[in-house]
């Protein structure tokens, strides 16, 4: 089975950039026509529409950017927000993601336990068998191509993602230095030996990974690192020479292409570069767009990270 | 708006005990009978039909011991796994609890940048204006009492949760020091200063809360401190006078009622202690109980628990 790092940098170099589409739909900013669509197709229940049209918003962002970059991000707080109506949302848009020949990365950030991380691994990245006893059926239930997970909880917390992963030929991000304000909080703690938080959380993400590199010299465990601290990054990447990074905090959060740079390694392999906002919701910073035309808005976005991109790789 | 804090300690000398019920169930442990009940009612998915059974089987156990314990949790990743119909089941566990008199706490451990855990805060402790332009519709989805969230991103992604309890008068539980063996990862790593992680995170939490402290003496920004580290439970609560502490970790992980003792304050309160397949499953670790005797096996176990407890408070 092929390591999920060589399917993503395969894809990354066959789409010829890194970009990670964040597919973070937000109902109030979601163009009315689609919406009026929905609304007038079906008596649905208000959760059920909601969904409808976050699906609908994706559909049309997916059609328009599939062809041109490697991946996906959807964030699952955005749909879990309409609970089992939302979530029913985000399977079909993993599914339909997937149909596209997009790899899907499930922004979950889940953790917990050993045996309680086992179920998240398996409901993420694995297949089901449901009723073992009699009528058993075996089924992938979100069947993402990757996960995001928090290890504040440590090894055996993760390890069910590692090996539901090594088992269908999956991958994960764990969180090492994250892209808001406040993750120096803990992060950033210096321990006894001069070492931050965030670099023992990289050294264990990059031995939680060592045994499976990729022929792309990668491995399927990576880290997510904020595009918003470039000089963590440059120590992380040089603590983690075969971790994927995902690198959320471009563009509405900040992060410029010179600050995505250390995420990368010397030959510019190595990273995928997640934005959501700047992307999906494009048609609203600019005159040259129409509502109806916010599929359009999020391609030429996604031309224009390409070629910010492209100056520093 | 009555303080979280006050409703759960009102609730604990109400019933006379500081028990929380862990609803965590899995599949292939739930009776044969509800599995054929189920499926003899109706034609459902496999996902479907696997959501019915747990919240048949759930709402046996609520009906057993809603009048002896306080507050129920349920683990979301043992619905998540059926995707969307087990987040419907969750949702209806929750309704039902509620319904009961029951507190609920939402085992979720969600965490995220700032922006991103709104989201999630609004879904599980607050209410969701749904179609704000026209046809607006205003509704809880998740309508927890508490959620437990993992802080590892710091302050900006804790806020939320944070500001959505205040307003609701709900709760959160912060993850301090979790019952799992690797826990220590990076949970006990020591800082120059001679703390370790876990007692930077439980005075990160005791600030957190420190405005809003309830007649009780209690606050509603609570820690999670797990009873298989009752030493560390010693610092924290000594750190942490106001924080109520979810207890994960008796029983089945092998936490003790003395083990457990050191999470209270010296009068026995301000904690509440979980115990999930220690109930939920009790018939099968005894002779005395047939399948169809599951949700009395529950009800006997609270009863057994509540009087190991007591021997300590």
């Amino acid at each position: 089975m092929k390591n999920f790092a060589d399917k993503l940098m395969e894809a990354v170099r066959e789409k010829g950039n890194p970009i990670c589409v964040g597919l973070d739909p937000r109902l109030d900013k979601i163009p009315m026509f689609l919406k009026k669509r929905v609304l007038e197709e079906g008596d649905f229940t208000p959760t059920r529409a909601a969904a409808e049209v976050l699906l609908a918003f994706n559909k049309g962002i997916i059609d328009a950017v599939y062809d041109i970059v490697p991946a996906v991000k959807p964030q699952i707080a955005f749909y879990e927000i309409f609970g089992a109506d939302g979530v029913w949302a985000y399977q079909e848009t993993l599914k339909y993601a997937k149909s596209k020949g997009l790899i899907t990365i499930a922004d979950a950030k889940r953790n917990d336990i050993g045996s309680t991380a086992e179920a998240y691994a398996q409901a993420f990245l694995g297949e089901l068998s449901i009723f073992e006893d009699e009528d058993e059926v075996v089924m992938p239930i979100f069947d993402a191509d990757a996960i995001t997970v928090n290890a504040y909880l440590g090894w055996d917390g993760v390890k069910p993602f590692v090996q539901e992963a090594r088992k269908y030929g999956k991958g994960l991000f764990v969180l090492a230095k994250t892209s808001n304000p406040s993750s120096g909080d803990i992060q950033d703690l210096l321990m006894q030996d001069g070492n931050s938080v965030y670099e023992i959380m990289g050294g264990l993400i990059d031995s939680w990974g060592a045994e499976d590199i990729g022929e792309c010299g990668f491995n399927f465990v990576g880290a997510v690192v904020g595009a918003t601290y470039p000089s963590q990054a440059v120590k992380l990447r040089h603590l983690m020479p075969n971790s994927l990074f995902l690198v959320p905090g471009y563009g509405a959060q900040g992060g410029s292409a010179e600050d995505v740079r250390p995420c990368f390694n010397e030959d510019g392999e190595g990273a995928i570069i997640n934005s959501s906002r700047g992307i999906i919701f494009a048609y609203e910073n600019s005159d040259d767009y129409t509502p109806l035309q916010y599929a359009e808005a999020a391609r030429d976005a996604c031309l224009k990270m390409k070629e910010d991109l492209a100056k520093v790789l």
